[in-house]
């Protein structure tokens, strides 16, 4: 099954639209695995997928620690996200997409500014082969998104665009299985999801602890909220999703 | 000593201008790791640095087989570079080039496409404290460069430039310890280099498999020369490493 399908039927059956991102810190690298697996065993329930980064990949490593979240996460039938924001040449980045599929990810999220010939094509390539998903980002959830992701550039008929409306045509283009837009600039998913309507689902972190808020972010046209922080360093992280996981659904309504 | 100054001592001391790039590729990990020992064993008279990306990071993993590799280095005394293209929110930046220094790299490599707040300020603070170096992306090597960093962009004030001109001020301004520039693009290098004089080395990835020559690179500006597959897969790969020093120095004379 294609990874956009899997992202919709995980999402149906679990009822959440919510993605567990464990971009976790600890003090030694046996309590970051050992909380990232206390979580996955309390949230699983209230969300569709999980989404890594290197906040796990480097200190656990890929074929190492990482492994033993993956075995988790396939009990729990939830899609696996690699958040590894590939830019290099297409040579290194057809060689970090392979690690990552082949550690088992169902996705990689990359970086469009790469550009296409020997940047992101040889990604979509080994995506398409081992039917596994490219997302792009888009725009970024941080302050300083507007220095790159909303700069005005120049197509080459001369037309004057933002970056960030570039990167949605590319995803067109790409035929890239989701984009990433910050929860934090509703206003900037408004008009990503007017370009992409439903045919690139919207992914958007950034709410919560980074500043979004649930109800416009999903009202925007987002389909699936990453959270992190808000989860991982609440109180009651099983609380926190599905609280989370139900405000999502009642705006969705 | 600061990141530039340890880069300017080593390719005095070992007379070359060249770093080699581990972008190794093998089928078990364990060939991996022993022919990246042997490389370095055969090559480090001829560089005066190595450079490592997720081709050695990912299936070796940054707190095992790559530990054996920089125990390597540092016994040659040769500084080290990751290529890891940072281009996360800075919370995950800090948390990235944290994990590398901590493994003992001298440097990371960043986007600058994900500007300063929230962005590679954490990045550029962090270095500091550690006495450790940040190179920016300016021009990379390969073909759909053009897409990102050769792309027209408009400044606050409504002038027009090109992307990597852009990047090459933020260099200045955020007192960067290198930038990047593709040897494939030698009128890059040499634009990038009146902007940045000798206040920022130009890294210069490219020669040889790409197809960038070493006469124009270092003609155009280049000061140091990350040289990967054209070392790596020569039958000789320790001639191959001479010859390219050696030529280099012909140029610079």
């Amino acid at each position: 099954m294609a990874f956009k399908a899997k992202m919709e039927r995980s999402a149906k059956k679990k009822g959440s639209n919510i993605i567990l991102a464990l971009d976790l810190e600890a003090r030694s690298t046996r309590t970051l695995l050992l909380q990232s697996i206390k979580l996955l065993e309390t949230v699983h329930p209230y969300v569709c997928a999980v989404k890594l980064n290197h906040h796990l990949i480097l200190p656990l490593g890929l074929f190492d620690g990482v492994q033993k979240i993956l075995k988790k996460t396939i009990a729990y039938e939830l899609p696996t996200i690699m958040d590894c924001k590939i830019n290099d040449i297409g040579n290194t980045n057809r060689v970090i997409a392979e690690n990552y599929y082949n550690a088992g990810f169902d996705a990689v999220i990359a970086n469009p500014f790469v550009g296409w010939e020997e940047g992101l094509e040889p990604v979509f390539e080994i995506a398409q082969q081992k039917k596994r998903g490219v997302i792009l980002l888009c725009y970024m959830s941080h302050k300083a998104s507007w220095e790159g992701y909303g700069q005005i550039v120049k197509k080459d008929d001369k037309k004057q665009l933002p970056q960030y409306v570039a990167f949605a045509q590319k995803a067109l283009e790409w035929n890239a299985d989701g984009v990433v837009v910050g929860a934090t600039y509703p206003e900037k998913i408004k008009e990503v999801h007017k370009i992409l309507n439903d045919k690139v689902p919207i992914y958007s972190p950034g709410v919560g602890t980074q500043g979004g808020v649930v109800q416009s972010t999903v009202e925007a046209g987002a389909r699936y909220l990453i959270v992190g922080r808000t989860i991982i360093n609440a109180p009651n992280p099983e609380k926190a999703a599905k609280q989370l996981r139900d405000t999502v659904n009642r705006v969705k309504q």
